[in-house]
C-alpha cells in the first residue's frame, strides 16, 4: 500500500514543494496542511512557532495517518524542526538542508547567492546550512516577491525588474565582501514560480537552485530506501488532500498556480489558538 | 490639562493617522498601540478582530487613560467599530467614515474610486459607507502597494508604474460601470506616503482623498467643540507613546517614515493570545 506523505506549511506556498513530491511519488498519498489562520509565523517567537508546527505536524501524523513529514516551510524548518522531531514519531525533513545540499553539489567556486523571505533571511538558517555544507553564503530578503507572485505577475516586466534590482545588491554585497558566486538558491516556497526569471536575471553560468526540487529529490531518496517504501504498487491517480486553518477561499483561488494541478476542495480544521 | 488621545491599529501603518493628528492638536498627548504580534487582522474572522480590537481598546483608554480613541485601522473600523464602542466608554473614531464625508464634500460627480488593501476591499466599507452619502463606490484591492511602501520605494519608477496599473485597471472598471469618477481616496494608512505618486498619476481633475487626513481633520473638530478640549494650554513638545505587541524592532526602524519624526522606543506589550 502506498504510504501517505505528510506536507506542512504555514501557508499555502509550500504546494510548490508538494508539486514536486508528486512529480518523483505519483503513487503516494498525500496530505498537505496550511496554517493560514496563523500565519505568518516569520514574525512570531520561536517558541509559539514550535507550539504552532507541532501541532500541525501532529494533525498530519496522527489524524491523517502521514508516515513521513515534509516540512515546506522556511521559518519552522529553521526555527522548529527539532520540536517537531519530537512531537511526532515518523521521520521528519525540513526545506532548508536539502537546499544546502544541492547548493554544495552545484558549485564549484564555494559562494552562493540565497534569495528568500524576510523572516527565513533573518532567521540566517541558509546561511548555517552552507556553512556546515563547507560554503560561503550570502543571503538577501526580496520581501516584494511573494505579494507579485500572490498577484499573478510570475510573467511580468515588473516583476523581472524588481528581481533584477534585488540580484543586482546582491552581487554588488557579494563582490564587496571578495565572493565569487555561481550558485543561486531560491529559499521560498513561492519562488519556484519565479523560477524562469531568475534564471534569466542571473549572470552566465550561475546555477539556479529551487529548494522545492531539492527537498522533494531528498524525500524521494529517503522514501525509496527507507521502511516506507513508494516504489511498490501500480502509479494510479495521485491521492491528494488539502486542509488549512482559515482563508479557505485564497487558498482554492491561489493553490492551483502552485500546485500546478486543481487542488480540490479545501477542508478547513481548527488547530485552536 | 491636554487630553489623551489614544490611536490603534493592527500594525504601525496608522502612525501616518498618528502623524496627521499631532499637526492638528500639537498640544494633545498621544498613545499609539500596533496590535504587530496579531496581525494582518484582514485574514481574520469578525469575531476575532472585534476581541483584539476590544482588547486593545481598552489598553488605551484604561491603562493610557486615553480620553479619545481613532481606530487608524480599517479593518477594526469596518468590521468592530461597534464592539469597540461597547468595550470602552470614551468617544470612538473609526477611519472609514470620514473618508467617505471627505469624498462626499469633494466629489461633483458623486462616482468615486477607492484603492485599499484586499480585506478592506472585501469587507466593502468604503462602498457601504460612500452609499450612505449618496456617493456611487468603485473598490479596488491593491496588495503590492503595502509591500512597495515598507520596502521605502515610496518615490520608485516601479511604484509609479504600479499605481499607474492598478489605477489603470480601475478607470476602466468605473468606464464599463458608466461612471465618471472624479475623486479618489486612499484607504489605506499605508499610502499616504504614495500620495505624490497617486497625485501624478490620477487624470487631471481628480481628487485625492487621503483618508490619514479626513479622519484627523474629524477628531480635531470633535475635539475642540467637545468634553475634551485641546485648545486650551500653551503648545510644547508633542508627547507621543508608542506600544507594540511583537516586531519592535521593525516598528522602529520602518515607523520615523510614518510619524513624519521619531518614534522614539517602543514598548512591548502583551495582551494575550
Amino acid at each position: 500500500m502506498a504510504p501517505t506523505i505528510g506536507v506542512f506549511d504555514s501557508g499555502f506556498g509550500g504546494l510548490t514543494v508538494l508539486r514536486a513530491l508528486v512529480e518523483r511519488l505519483p503513487s503516494a498519498r498525500f496530505a498537505f496542511l496550511g496554517d493560514t489562520a496563523r500565519l505568518p509565523y516569520g514574525s512570531k517567537s520561536r517558541r509559539t512557532i514550535a507550539r504552532y508546527a507541532a501541532q500541525s505536524a501532529q494533525f498530519l501524523a496522527n489524524e491523517q495517518g502521514a508516515e513521513f513529514l515534509v516540512i515546506a516551510c522556511n521559518t519552522a524548518s529553521a526555527l522548529a524542526l527539532d520540536a517537531i522531531q519530537d512531537a511526532v514519531s515518523v521521520p521528519v525533513l525540513g526545506v532548508i538542508e536539502p537546499g544546502a545540499a544541492a547548493a554544495r553539489a552545484a558549485s564549484g567556486t564555494g559562494d552562493v547567492l540565497v534569495v528568500a523571505t524576510e523572516a527565513t533571511v533573518h532567521s540566517s538558517a541558509y546561511t548555517a546550512a552552507s556553512t556546515a555544507h563547507g560554503l560561503r553564503a550570502i543571503e538577501k530578503a526580496c520581501p516584494l516577491l511573494v505579494p507579485l507572485v500572490e498577484e499573478g505577475w510570475t510573467d511580468h516586466p515588473i516583476t523581472a525588474n524588481v528581481i533584477e534590482i534585488y540580484l543586482g545588491e546582491l552581487r554588488a554585497e557579494a563582490a564587496a565582501r571578495g565572493m565569487n558566486p555561481d550558485t543561486l538558491v531560491l529559499g521560498c516556497t513561492h519562488y519556484p514560480l519565479l523560477r524562469l526569471l531568475f534564471e534569466r536575471a542571473v549572470q552566465p553560468g550561475v546555477k539556479v537552485i529551487d529548494s522545492a526540487e531539492s527537498v522533494a529529490q531528498t524525500a524521494a531518496q529517503q522514501l525509496n530506501n527507507g521502511a516506507a517504501s513508494v516504489s511498490a504498487g501500480s502509479v494510479s491517480e495521485t491521492e491528494i488532500r488539502c486542509f488549512a486553518t482559515d482563508s479557505v477561499e485564497k487558498f482554492e483561488r491561489l493553490g492551483p498556480r502552485f500546485l500546478g494541478r486543481p487542488v480540490g476542495q479545501v477542508e478547513l480544521i481548527d488547530l485552536g489558538g
